[in-house]
């Protein structure tokens, strides 16, 4: 149906996102209304807690997500709003209970809430999001939409677990590590997409194509962001060049390395990342040896191959403003790397 | 309408739990095999963490009350079965998170899941079950059950953190106290009777009974706990006397010996409750102070009195089998303390 005009790369990533804000804005102005609104609490600790997170700059990528897709697919109701509130709520529970679980000092650039509040209140403040986002879920009372985001929540969780049984295995294989990143990114990426068509109503293939959007979307964020740990610039990504090698993360440019590499590099990562024993200077050896293996640029490589399944996923829509945004996202999650 | 006949407090609490454990006895067992059927993961720390609770013998009373409560109201068909687990799994999911963040080691009488797998794994299992819930829920398809439960999702995480706000602070009055129990422990048993009217679409005010046959229930059920938790027999409790005394936790019983207590009592209940500095001994005078100011009484006192509210509120139903099994539960629930 459509014309693919393939996604582009821009030099300034900010540019590739703006298609998508300027639609989105009028709307997500009432998803963060009803953010605000739903973080509130007479517990006095939960708004303090949630607000540090909420505050904190992250781009809203998913429930921007959820309304174009919803205003692609021809929505007119209201609903989308609340679906968008509860996708953020869930990714906000879920980056609470992720910093307890990884020991992360900082999250956007600020220290993480489990350094400031600890541990207990992270994990009981992401319950109480996650029961929050079910109940703006439940408000909309679309059954599909319903299952759609309650089976994205037992998945994410499901992912997080295998991250954590795969923590410190070099051995680790592509195909594994990407089952992992389907489960704990891609699935609320896909999640935020398909419900925006769910709710619409509109007929399964074009649910089908933005579910599929969202996760091929999500796994190229994912790799994307994977890639950024071992070549980014820390300002400008809120975390610290080097937080996945010092947690003894396996991800993508790792296991590239690994499996590349030498049988001294190997025993290097297998020290480093497998026992955890870390010595000055190992994380700029890790680095070199990226460069190497070219281990990188193979990541990149990886996040434009989804990159482009998922743009193809939307070539069955009309091109419109919409799909163009959309489009516009991919190349945007793609040029963070540059 | 009925007639009100006092709960009775049996000698042997196993013979007023006979009542449910009979008139639920088929359903339950559709429910124990969903629970174990929902427990399965690809990810095999899933269903090793979430067995070693599961099968560790816990009563179900809330899935029973379901069950109960869906029967009383006529229902005939099969959705009572999986709100019941997904009631269960709620629960097991706060167990998990509960024992992270009071760092419990111990746990019905077993080791507690985060010292044999680690906090990290129940967290996320924790994450896990509570999407498995909600996935259950919404199979059922009622939108007003999905909206019971989702709530009592956001207020027990409510709960959890008013109770970490005024962990150690030995000033917290009983209402305040009563507030956190309501939120933590009696809105899941609210939750759990309320939606068995709820799907079966009694008249709100079927609806609203059970609601709060279910609430004083959950109330007296949990003050019992407290005060159990100072003179109980641990190898029947499954968790040590003395549990609440050593993690700080400020309950009735503390709440009462402290407000009749003198000048040098509160410095005890300051020293040892509110800075943590607990010496050999300090359990024992804890008991002795408790026994001096009949602490222990006046609490299950006040648990007779939820009790009552609880039994009244089944009044509206005509006397049969199952007023008279749940009636006997909350015997159940106070007799535990004899």
């Amino acid at each position: 149906m459509g014309v693919v005009v393939p996604f582009e790369e821009a030099r300034d990533p900010a540019e590739s996102l703006k298609p998508l804000l300027e639609i989105v804005a009028e709307d997500m102005e009432a998803v963060n209304r009803i953010i605000l609104d739903k973080a509130v609490s007479d517990v006095e600790l939960i708004p303090k807690l949630a607000h540090h997170l909420i505050d904190s700059g992250g781009k809203r990528l998913r429930p921007m997500l959820t309304i174009a897709a919803a205003k692609l697919c021809g929505y007119r109701d209201e609903g989308h709003i609340r679906l968008a509130a509860a996708v953020e709520f869930m990714h906000t529970a879920t980056l609470l209970h992720d910093d307890v679980v990884d020991e992360s000092d900082y999250r956007r650039g600020k220290k993480s809430a489990r350094l400031v509040w600890g541990n207990q209140a992270s994990v009981l403040v992401g319950d109480f999001l996650l029961g929050q986002a079910f109940r703006m879920m439940v408000e909309v009372g679309s059954l599909s939409a319903l299952k759609i985001l309650s089976g994205a929540a037992a998945v994410i969780a499901e992912g997080e677990v295998m991250q954590l049984a795969a923590a410190k295995n070099t051995s680790t294989t592509e195909d594994e590590y990407l089952n992992i990143i389907n489960a704990k990114t891609a699935a609320l990426f896909s999640a935020a997409a398909e419900v925006g068509a769910a709710i619409a109503k509109r007929p399964m293939e074009e649910q089908a194509a933005l579910k599929s959007y969202g996760r091929n979307l999500g796994i190229a964020f994912q790799l994307v962001d994977d890639a950024l740990d071992y070549s980014g610039d820390s300002a400008r990504l809120g975390k610290s060049v080097g937080d996945d090698f010092r947690e003894g993360k396996i991800t993508l440019p790792v296991i590239l390395c690994f499996r590349r590499g030498s049988d001294d590099e190997r025993a290097f990562w297998n020290r480093a990342l497998g026992k955890g024993e870390i010595a000055d200077g190992d994380l700029e050896h890790a680095i070199k040896l990226m460069k190497k293996h070219s281990a990188i640029e193979a990541t990149l490589d990886r996040a434009r191959h989804y990159g482009t399944i998922a743009q193809d996923a939307l070539a069955i829509f009309r091109p419109d403003r919409y799909t163009r945004a959309l489009t516009d996202v991919i190349g945007f999650c793609i040029s963070r790397a540059n």
